[in-house]
């Protein structure tokens, strides 16, 4: 069975070369950068939070190009048992590319002058391999990439998109933006982290309520931020308020 | 900073007690299971697709519980560079968590009769680590539970859903099963796997024409297909096929 097995093999080189799952024959003109922390919720990207990003920026005719930075993660969590692995490391960029089928680029190439707007997914991958947050709170140290490609857009006056813990990295690095984690009491475990939101206000910027299908726009600073994972709820209002970030993003854009 | 760090390490504790990814308050009484084989598509679970089906099935209402294979993948591929890493192993249950967010069982515990209907995404793992068919094409060999899996299902004449690439698994096990793959031929590219049409037949299963968008319905055998990812396409289409996958089968369970 040759054929099968060359074509299953060659399939390997076209996945990467596909621009398809990027590129749109739709385009808004809009250039989206989508910057990755690894694969999977415990110690990286939150998955279906990256995967709803691409679906509405697709739907959305945008041109989309994923980055995640070349570092080890701080630990890698077995998640069917939810504790870390002892003696194993895994690469960020290269975790991060099973969700970008191997189209991605490092951290370090990404210039706020090529894209419209920059979004991140959640996850905890966020307070763990792009800052420290998950370890130091407040007093959290930045990857200097993530906060580079922060200030820059920010500078250049391109949205921003943030959901689930990602907003804190705003938070951080940019004073006084106003974003939202979802709630701020965990009301019987709908918001288990609704700690998040004294963090938020702790690192000096404001929080805003909002419900799990919402975006929230700070205008001033063109952040759009959604609070996704944040909310224990069914996977499809979190995709809708995912909609929500996108569809608010694309908009500042202009394009 | 106390707060947030027992914050973020009691989350994982609640993450994987979540109920509400996997169940939603207005159930159509459909119980889903689905099968996964990895995190990545190039070896493992395509996440995009697993993610997509896990969206359509919660605004469908269904209850859904994840399973895999408590085996070794066949191999793990760096997909930052597309090639196979030496000398490293990984558990595929434990790589299919990062899809279920740790809310896993593994698939010998996975009875017919407790569930409505089993959908199985793509991703070269169903080639690699639910059968051989990435290296043996039709004289190809299947995990036991997958084969168990999907007969008894079949005789309980409850609906299996497949897409990309994973239509081979029930073109093995049953016989005469009549499934798409997508086109037959590769149309510059846009269909980079068609030759897997081929392989369907040489299963002795029927192989049907369809376009991305569409899902292909074996009334007979209860038989749900889509190409997704077989397709070079814009993501958002992909994420519609899946979608008409999802509607089909769960019109099938007649809840």
């Amino acid at each position: 069975m040759f054929a099968v097995r060359s074509l299953l093999r060659s399939a390997h080189i076209k996945y990467a070369l596909s621009a398809q799952f990027h590129a749109t024959s739709q385009c808004t003109g809009a250039k989206v950068a989508i910057v990755l922390s690894g694969c999977g919720v415990y110690d990286g990207t939150e998955i279906h939070e990256a995967s709803a990003i691409l679906v509405h920026l697709s739907r959305g005719g945008a041109e989309v190009q994923m980055f995640a930075p070349d570092v080890l993660q701080m630990h890698v969590i077995d998640h069917s048992k939810g504790q870390p692995v002892e003696k194993e490391s895994r690469n960020v960029l290269s975790e991060s590319a099973r969700i970008a089928r191997g189209n991605i680029t490092e951290l370090t190439y990404l210039n706020a002058g090529n894209y419209d707007a920059v979004i991140f997914p959640g996850g905890f991958g966020a307070a763990k391999n792009l800052s420290t947050f998950a370890v130091d709170g407040k007093d959290c140290k930045m990857n200097k990439d993530v906060e580079r490609v922060l200030k820059d857009f920010h500078t250049a006056g391109k949205p921003i998109g943030l959901c689930c813990i990602s907003p804190v990295l705003a938070a951080k690095v940019l004073p006084g933006v106003d974003v939202t984690v979802g709630h701020e009491e965990e009301e019987g475990g709908k918001w288990p982290f609704a700690g998040t939101a004294q963090a938020i206000t702790a690192l000096g910027a404001k929080h805003t309520v909002k419900e799990v299908t919402e975006a929230h726009v700070d205008q001033k600073n063109k952040v759009v931020t959604t609070p996704a994972f944040m909310c224990e709820t069914k996977l499809h209002l979190i995709f809708d308020g995912i909609g929500a970030m996108v569809k608010d993003v694309l908009k500042l854009t202009g394009k």
